[in-house]
């Protein structure tokens, strides 16, 4: 199964594509080995109007969807505490990222960047460096991914593959309470697309 | 011309379309006739997740730019101190909107609350009711514009077309000094897509 991951931006949105085991294993989070398939950083120019900026991306968004056709795509949820214009022009490229998964019947899931940080590095207040050399380690690299801003991509995507026994399995019959107590929390998250808690530390209800 | 405007939401989408002069009249800002077109309001359900809501919309939107074909395609400048969840969504649905129209060419201005009020009433904090009656009355309506939830996006329209001459003319030899100062303050904002400024009573610069 594939999984695509995205770090959705105007001027730099990393994507990435990671192959993970083709149906959920039960209780196996953190067990499941993920393979590099690709990574790329999409840019638009910062003096470029912002509807041909967010037509450019969403063009090749849906170019590497057509291509890879993810089983998954998972997408960086966005949060407002950020600076305020940068953060309405990411939802915008989280938006479109879901658009081109939803209308080809591509599955949507979104993680926390703590969530990220500390499914590959173990601490939710990771630095960008820790997470680029886990993904190298996590994924067999010889060199640490490049470009370097597509690291981001490559780790939510991992993290989706280690998380899917828990959070994305519909068969609840194989989950146990707690899975399904996540998996419940992750749905109602879903329904407003946004959570205004902190949870810098991505922790799952236990 | 055709300006079709846009007044985003995720559960209430706001969609008109007026007609306006075929061509820039310098110094004519406010005399222009703006005739109906059509109306409506595209609604998705709030117990769907995210993303499916995002592509029902994405598709009713390029359906109506499809079928109207507008000239201009007029969005309704969104803010961030407002709810945060709720602007996250809107701003998303004000992205697809913006892509509906660039990936085929057409212009995309934005206007705010403010200035839209401004233009058809006359006062930036004009209420609901008052913006209503005033689309019946510029448009010659035997009736309040339905559904009502569309009044706002025909008052975005109208702006527009009132607004043309200045805002959105390119060729500067015919615009007077305060409409050049104007339009570059537009280009601007539209770079970066939002201003965070007040602005509350949508003023010209003059």
């Amino acid at each position: 199964m594939r999984v695509m991951g995205i770090d959705p931006g105007l001027t730099r949105c990393g994507i990435a594509v990671v192959s993970g085991p083709s149906a959920p294993i039960p209780g196996s989070i953190g067990s499941a080995k993920p393979g590099f398939i690709a990574a790329d950083v999409l840019r638009t120019h910062p003096n470029k109007d912002l509807e041909f900026r967010l037509a450019e991306i969403n063009t090749q968004l849906n170019r590497w969807v057509e291509t890879y056709r993810p089983e998954v795509l998972v997408v960086e949820r966005v949060f407002a505490q950020h600076n305020v214009s940068t953060v309405m022009a990411t939802a915008q490229v989280a938006g479109l990222a879901m658009v081109a998964a939803a209308s080809r019947g591509v599955p949507v899931a979104q993680h926390t960047p703590s969530e990220v940080k500390a499914a590959v590095t173990g601490y939710g207040d990771a630095p960008k460096e820790q997470i680029q050399h886990m993904v190298k380690r996590i994924l067999g690299l010889a060199e640490l991914p490049q470009p370097a801003d597509a690291a981001d991509a490559l780790a939510l995507a991992i993290c989706h593959v280690w998380r899917q026994g828990s959070a994305v399995a519909t068969d609840t019959a194989q989950q146990t309470s707690a899975q399904q107590r996540w998996a419940a929390a992750e749905r109602a998250a879903r329904r407003t697309g946004y959570r205004s808690g902190r949870g810098r530390l991505g922790k799952k209800p236990s």
